[in-house]
């Protein structure tokens, strides 16, 4: 029997939503390719994740730029070669934030938000797409392949200091709206998640990078989403048959004021 | 231990969406109220359930007008009252359809989509929210309950015959996002689906009030939804905790094109 | 040479958007047919608009219902008969609006509301459709005709008091974009105006069908929508020509927080 | 009293949206600086407006890259010092546009695109916004000035081969989003135009840099836009006051599918 393999981008110190998704899809039984800057914490989430019987491993990468990330994939699938194995999950949740004045907005920012939200999100994608292609259809779902991508707020909305960070959001929209209608045909699912919402996480921004603490407590779970809880909303997209698949849905908190 | 309740307004001959989810939640142990015209046709489904070890009931309506779905209601809490019983979840998928050249809608046309689009949905919403604010929150998803429309690519475009219809489907849109707006305060979740494509039933547009031929085979899943897919997505979102969950997804087959 | 008519219907007390338009478009030279409860103050309208040097009439309906509606526009085309005069551009600003909390709006509110904003739009955009049907192509615009609807905050969003009147918007704004789409290739334009902010106008909601004051002077001009700039938005929509025109535009104020 | 500028981005060969927005302008008073690649066409158009008894200069860029045109833009506050002149309008008409099957598209597709489109717009954006800043109020309109972004139906919906071309125009959305909504407190207007159809010009895709012809026929005008209706509806945007301003507006030929 092939072993599935999740390849997940943007992990941060693993107590997040790449971390949470990780966990669940272990213990799911696939096997969990770890892209993530940070090579420390990847390799503290994957030491948990076989600790608790699952199978992952780090492919840490020193940005999310498209050579990077290319470049990840061929070391996945050098790991994890075919017909033994196929890549049949993709999550890019690698995220580059620029939270600003506009005035305030420089050059530099702005290529630095397009390399990784745009040029990054475009390569992972195409490595994804190829990787399904190659795939036989999944018995259960009749799909070759699910790509999800993380969006936020800022997906749907531009505002006050969002400038930088709304126009990547809305370019990973567009990307993934296009490569859901081109790559449907080929029972190829892209979809698109807006978390829209305050994540409950072990960090702020400031430490994404520190050791990851594993799974938080969520103390106010109708004022932050969980980890867990978008997790289980990426593994439900994963699992939906062809016949019925989502390309985009919004997950936010109860009290959320939207 | 409180039974849990579904309420399901809009079954057809019950090989539909209305019948999946009925099946579905029966399984998962809720106690099914099935609100629906066609007496004959929901005594068989209702028969099918029970045969199959679940619990259901038919609670037929003459039409899905306003006062028919409150008296449904008043007969469902009469018939599983409080304490035993919680209606926690209420799905409502009635639709009345009119699609026609806009010169040959008549006021009459209006009138009736009217009725069952909008009065009917407020109705049926207005009951549902008054017995989920008299529950207590459901332990494992820490909500009193979840209100689920369905939609339909009406809710999101008009188009060259749809005027009435869009009308009464952008309609049920704008109720669905106000009251996920005003109750998830309450930890009240109301979701809206789209359904984007043609639904794979055992019924063509003609006799849909025929006797249930039960779930019917999907044979092109590619470019059909399949109810049971759609009954699983709805099962998803009623599953989904407070910190993270969805208000509005789309659904449609992998070959669609849109 | 054709005498060009405009409906206008929805007008209170002549101080907001209804009276701007009629005062705007008599000045370029329409003959104005006025639509409206409150037949006082439509007199005065009509009245204050012949002081100025332009055709205008007074067709005071008890309600914007379907009926009323319908009929205003028989007796409009009795007052200005074909071939000396044309309906060439009618606008729908009628609006029956409810904002309370959901729980407190009841039925007969949900029905007020869908006999104003969808029974009686419809029946005016029939009427106005057929009436264009029947002219030639202004020569300068290429067109037989416009029909401009007006929209709200709530056309795009439902939110925490707004489950009825939402409802009410969602549907115009389905309609308008199934006639755009169903009679352009007729070289018929219908519009949709979606007014963001509060307009500058002479009276609060108590006293709408109080004797007009005539255009009022708006203090707070980046605060507040002045009538007369969203007439001058409707005008440009009637004079755009068939190569370039607008299904729908958003008129707010400098300052407004969206 | 003060001479006002208009800065233009992307004219071509000066027979589409561009070129008609600078004869426009210029025959309204407005002292025209065009900004494009293809100097000697530029020149063509600067001397043809000349003839006409308008004001416009050229000036040329190599690309529309963010150092480009912020150069422009230093060169046309040299050339229009304060206070004689004040530059209160600017149109980013420039694209860089990739359709392709997204397998096709290449790392250096999508980091051109993102030059332009995204670097580029930011770059523009931001010389307009400090440009406007420094204005006093214009009388007639209570603005600082008006900055309208070119977009086109790829900027609401990606499609089969538009992934790199739709994240471009999604992502000037937003960016035009983001700043109406924080500069409007300033006075300054952002507007984003959605051109949904085939402009008439006189070239094809592949001879954009010839020569310019002036003005196009446009023989259907029910099919295709005209570029001197588009210009129409910019300086609409223009003249709009700050009570009842837009940010987006759609524009579309009669018989346009949508």
């Amino acid at each position: 029997m092939v072993s599935q393999v999740v390849v997940i981008a943007g992990i941060g110190n693993g107590s997040g939503t790449g971390g949470a998704v990780a966990r669940l899809f272990a213990k799911e039984g696939y096997t969990v390719a770890l892209v993530s800057r940070g090579a420390e914490s990847l390799d503290v989430l994957a030491k948990s994740i076989h600790a608790s019987g699952g199978k992952a491993e780090a492919f840490p990468v020193p940005a999310y730029g498209p050579e990077e990330l290319t470049a990840a994939f061929t070391a996945i699938h050098a790991r994890y070669p075919a017909p033994e194995h196929a890549v049949t999950a993709a999550i890019f949740n690698a995220a580059h934030g620029v939270w600003k004045p506009f005035l305030e907005v420089t050059a530099e920012d702005v290529r630095e938000s397009n390399k990784v939200n745009i040029e990054g999100s475009f390569a992972f994608a195409r490595a994804a797409i190829l990787a399904f292609q190659a795939n036989e259809l999944v018995p259960k779902t009749g799909k070759k392949g699910t790509l999800v991508f993380t969006g936020a707020t800022a997906s749907l909305r531009g505002n006050v200091i969002t400038s930088a960070f709304a126009s990547g959001r809305f370019a990973i929209r567009a990307l993934s709206q296009s490569l859901a209608k081109e790559f449907g045909k080929d029972n190829i699912h892209v979809a698109h998640a807006i978390i829209d919402g305050v994540i409950a996480t072990g960090n702020t921004r400031g430490d994404r990078n520190t050791p990851p603490s594993g799974p938080v407590e969520n103390s106010t779970p109708d004022l932050k989403l969980s980890p867990e809880s978008i997790a289980a909303s990426y593994l439900y997209l994963v699992n939906q048959d062809r016949s019925a698949w989502t390309w985009e849905l919004d997950l936010r908190p109860a009290h959320e004021k939207w």
